[in-house]
């Protein structure tokens, strides 16, 4: 959204010029309207601006808000305007609103909308948040089997305004089963008399409603498809998933990925939205985990107390050698995480992810050993430099080996891979850092002379 | 792709029936035949299976097919059929693999193809990766203003074999000038004698060629679009970026940023194509450079030799007090990273962000000074157990503090936020909580009584 188109927009509202709201508000996007709402919240403002809106752009606009705000004015709304804003939204925005409010509002809700309404409300907000029924608007374009192209168009263009899209119509016989399916380029290029039988697609790419929405969102991504219908027991067609909630999907599980990464659980609505004790609730469990985690790493050291009294100078290396190994297990599981992620992965491949893995990481443990010896050549003498070139290899060459399996290990057991964050390799690698390295120390040095 | 489709299919070339191959093929989608191509890749077995379908199927294959193999392909094809296969694919498309071609054969190329496509070529291609130009499409449909609503109709149902989407239509004037767009659904609707203009939309959302690919992505997904105009100097209509390929750059992007948190360099191609070679090189770089980054670390331990030598259990929580102080800090900066990068968080929110962070951080830091005073109690005395917990306290705000600046003063300097990574905002965080805590045990402990 232009800066301009903003200003205006406020000064047209402090002047308070109710015709050239109205003229303004008709030509912005939605998703603009919806930004300036949130961007400066407040209850009345918010209603006094949907009202200078058309029905059909209200319900867009308020699709559009961030769900605290959606709530908030759903509250605050009168009952009946809210069921008609109902009416106009989408069906699958409908059904998210509608999840978010309280039991006697929605009892109130469900009484004033219409019976057809009320029972595709209730089947799109029983799904679990997550899987593909949550997800799906039952706005499609359905078409009967049977018909012409130009009987067809015709039921399209009148069908149109309800309609989520209808570049996509599907065909279905006289028990509601997807038989086929038709694009309007199709429809728009064939001759009026033609029968839809004959140049429908039967070959169809479908979703069901209980499969995860990244799933349906990497089809759609695949497929390059504008939308793709959700099918039912025996074939019934139930629904239908948009490119643009693909889009959302996708989004939004990169977001909870890297957020797992990191070890922050995830988060429902914006940052900004979240307040501090969320954050915290978030952050916690695994901080302190890793912590108690880390002990082992504290008690590799107690066991080797004795050789480090003897060779002080060996906890020079010791940060630089653990990060290391750690560095190279975060890279080598998050290559592994994020391959699986997209499918470009799959579970069977672990073997040869893992013999690839050892050659790179050969390759870099070998360089790693070089630098760190000629950085200790300044400092420490050749018995020390050996077991710290010695080690940076071993423990590059361990932290790696754990990076390719954690994964390959979480997905098995049925968790996200993305489990594997990298603090936890890291945590895992530190452990076996300190134990290669004063294991090594120990087995190496001649103790009599060092001192 | 359904496992017995590809049984099926491979039965059928072992037979080597070609009227059952042709026939199984033309029912496949595209980017199923191009999976099957490329899972068993061998050049005289693919131009075979090319040769079996029509010519725009084949266009659309290929343009599926992994990068390396569209290349082999294109090497050890006849020349005059690689020119038929350009002319049918995707001018996108057509653009990234013309660009991977040797200089000999892009030469050969451009003499066999048609003047408009060999112009058009060579503009697309002139693009630098990562920017719109390099990913738009010329192969929108555009119509003159001022006509009606059935001869642009007719127009579009002419041009449709050519385009890679009729359901935005552009509107330009003489100039060739952007002055609206209209959708398939709105020229459905409306009265086949209704003029254009009145019909189109004036106020468009629009990109120029030189725009970040990651920003048109956005765009795309925040209004919802099928596609989007490119628009060059005074308002020029020059390309569209569709939907399908903003999900691609989603995609793409995202497997970037994660990779770049790990310190993982970015990789063109497929992961499994990757040679070993090259990962060696996306990953040295940054891991020696980390090795020289913990030498801060490794000194401040020499600095504090005599503290340490004096009550060597220190040393048993030192991984637990530096990890804690790494691990707060790269979950903030992942927070901070992911809101960037989504658009959530813009920079001037960077004094609130760090307001909340050390509220946040407190109460993480007082839990796990807690934690790991319980934790310590069972192995040392009163006053290691003050120090231990007042560095935990002290390290979490720390690490916590740089992992939502690092982000920030990246993205003022111009760079990445993901390039503070996970491995860079905890060296930095290990350096300080080697310091804090030794610092804070020197200034604490009486070592007349320790030892």
């Amino acid at each position: 959204m232009t800066v301009e188109t903003l200003e205006n927009l406020h000064d047209l509202i402090e002047q308070g010029d109710e015709g050239a709201i109205r003229e303004a508000l008709s030509d912005m996007p939605s998703a603009d309207i919806a930004e300036f709402i949130d961007a400066d919240f407040e209850v009345y403002r918010a209603l006094n601006l949907l009202e200078k809106m058309p029905a059909e752009q209200q319900a867009d606009v308020f699709g559009y808000l961030r769900p605290n705000n959606q709530q908030e004015l759903a509250t605050h709304m009168e009952v009946g305007l809210l069921a008609k804003l109902f009416s106009d939204m989408s069906s699958d925005e409908r059904a998210d609103v509608y999840a978010m409010l309280d039991i006697k509002l929605q009892d109130a809700l469900m009484r004033r909308l219409a019976k057809k309404e009320r029972e595709d409300l209730l089947r799109l907000a029983s799904y679990e948040e997550g899987l593909v029924g949550a997800v799906m608007t039952s706005d499609y374009a359905s078409i009967p089997a049977g018909g012409t192209v130009e009987s067809t168009l015709k039921r399209l263009r009148q069908s149109a305004p309800e309609k989520e899209t209808i570049y996509q119509a599907y065909v279905v016989d006289s028990d509601h089963k997807l038989v086929g399916v038709v694009s309007l380029r199709d429809l728009i290029t064939a001759a009026p008399s033609d029968a839809i039988d004959d140049i429908m697609v039967r070959d169809i790419v479908t979703l069901t409603p209980d499969m995860p929405q990244s799933e349906a969102a990497r089809i759609i991504s695949r497929y390059d498809l504008i939308a793709i219908p959700v099918i039912g027991d025996n074939n019934v067609l139930i629904g239908m998933v948009t490119f643009d909630d693909a889009m959302d999907v996708v989004e939004e599980e990169d977001t909870d990925s890297m957020h797992k990464s990191a070890t922050v659980g995830k988060i429902d609505g914006s940052l900004k939205d979240a307040s501090i004790f969320l954050l915290y609730r978030k952050r916690i469990n695994w901080l302190v985990l890793l912590v108690f985690a880390n002990i082992f790493s504290g008690a590799g050291i107690a066991y080797f107390e004795d050789t480090i009294a003897a060779a002080l100078s060996l906890l020079f290396f010791l940060p630089l050698l653990i990060a290391s190994g750690g560095n190279a297990g975060a890279q080598a599981a998050t290559l592994m995480i994020r391959g699986i992620a997209t499918g470009e992965v799959v579970k069977s491949d672990w073997l040869r992810m893992l013999g690839k893995e050892m050659a790179v990481s050969t390759g870099l443990g070998i360089t790693m050993a070089v630098a760190i010896a000629v950085v200790g050549s300044f400092r420490v003498g050749t018995d020390i430099i050996t077991v710290v070139a010695l080690s940076m290899f071993c423990i590059v060459l361990v932290g790696s080996f754990i990076g390719v399996l954690l994964p390959f290990m979480l997905n098995r057991l049925g968790w996200d891979p993305a489990t594997a964050s990298t603090p936890l390799v890291t945590t895992i690698a530190d452990t076996s850092g300190v134990l290669i390295y004063f294991g090594i120390a120990t087995a190496i040095i001649d103790f009599s002379v060092v001192t």
